[in-house]
């Protein structure tokens, strides 16, 4: 059986990510979403061990100790980490896992699992990005300022990911995101080696 | 604006190549397909200028000589070959080609145009291949045999290409390379360097 995928999408604060994640769980039977855990404050509606595992930064560093996330970073000023174990699973069971990860934890994703596949979200412009920041109401201006500040770091991490996606309009980011997936598993660098071996099998079998 | 897609799709004879390109060129409207030369004789139904440009050998090796194509290969006693020049005016256009070529000249245009997408289409078994060889009556039993001993080296080229897609199922196989199609159009190494410009860019229009 062909491994998962593990599909890792970053993109500035406010870029959509949450939305066409959750689109594409809808879409995709064989697609789950894996929990982060983080020791930021819940915003109003996020609820525990649904959008995040929310954490003390005492139980966060011991995690870290452990090896148990598979990524982790500080952003501002609060811990993201990305459980291992549960994903590992998953993915030999042939199911594909999206991240919603940060810009330096996609990087140690793919440094310790290269097989990863690196989606970068953008916006369509930096107006509409904060525009849409304002609007959702969960930052002040300061916390803006200093995301879109964040953008230009970001934004220099967009070589190392694999695809390059602006969030226009959903349906069409998520038919993007679904075509991605489609074509990397029919790549010929993730499959195995004997092709005609492939085709042959299939001659017993039947 | 992006440059178009050159795809290449290659693969044994009767997996359905044909089939395959005229469902993607009814489905996708930036999608052409380019008619290549060839010095076989034509199969009924087949029209001159439209599936094939059939032309003698005289004039095929005259068009060699005076490199107007972007690969030319001799399989069994025919010469096939890809007229170069319209090609490359509807890639400038941002206009996708798809091209139905053998493995040989595949891995030419791959070399003359690395920016080339390699597409191998299989048969879900060889005992459906040479079924749908016998059923479509365009040779005889020695043509078969001929044609089901020159797949092993067809497979062996395999690693060389982008994507290898098993033609399992007519729509299923579409839906994949219509898949293969868009994810490319997204990759970060198609894409110019400067991606925080193109958001930027767009502060601008607006």
């Amino acid at each position: 059986m062909q491994q998962g995928l593990l599909i890792v999408i970053s993109g500035p604060s406010g870029v959509g990510k949450n939305t066409i994640i959750s689109n594409l769980l809808d879409k995709l039977p064989n697609l789950r979403y894996s929990i982060s855990a983080t020791t930021r404050n819940p915003r109003p509606h996020e609820v525990d061990g649904q959008h995040y595992y929310f954490i003390s930064e005492e139980l966060f560093l011991k995690k870290i100790e452990a090896m148990e996330f598979l990524e982790w970073a500080k952003v501002y000023k609060d811990y993201y980490g990305t459980p291992k174990d549960q994903i590992l699973k998953l993915l030999e069971q042939g199911i594909d896992v999206i991240l919603d990860v940060d810009v330096q934890g996609a990087l140690q994703i793919k440094k310790a699992y290269p097989e990863a596949l690196l989606i970068f979200l953008a916006p369509p412009s930096i107006a509409e990005l904060k525009n849409r920041l304002i609007n959702r109401h969960t930052e002040d201006s300061s916390q803006i300022e200093t995301r879109l500040r964040y953008i230009e770091t970001e934004f220099q991490n967009v070589p190392s990911y694999d695809y390059f996606v602006i969030n226009q309009e959903i349906n069409l980011t998520c038919s993007k995101i679904e075509g991605i997936i489609l074509a990397e598993k029919c790549r010929v660098s993730r499959q195995e080696a004997n092709f005609l071996n492939k085709i042959f099998g299939n001659d017993n079998n039947s």
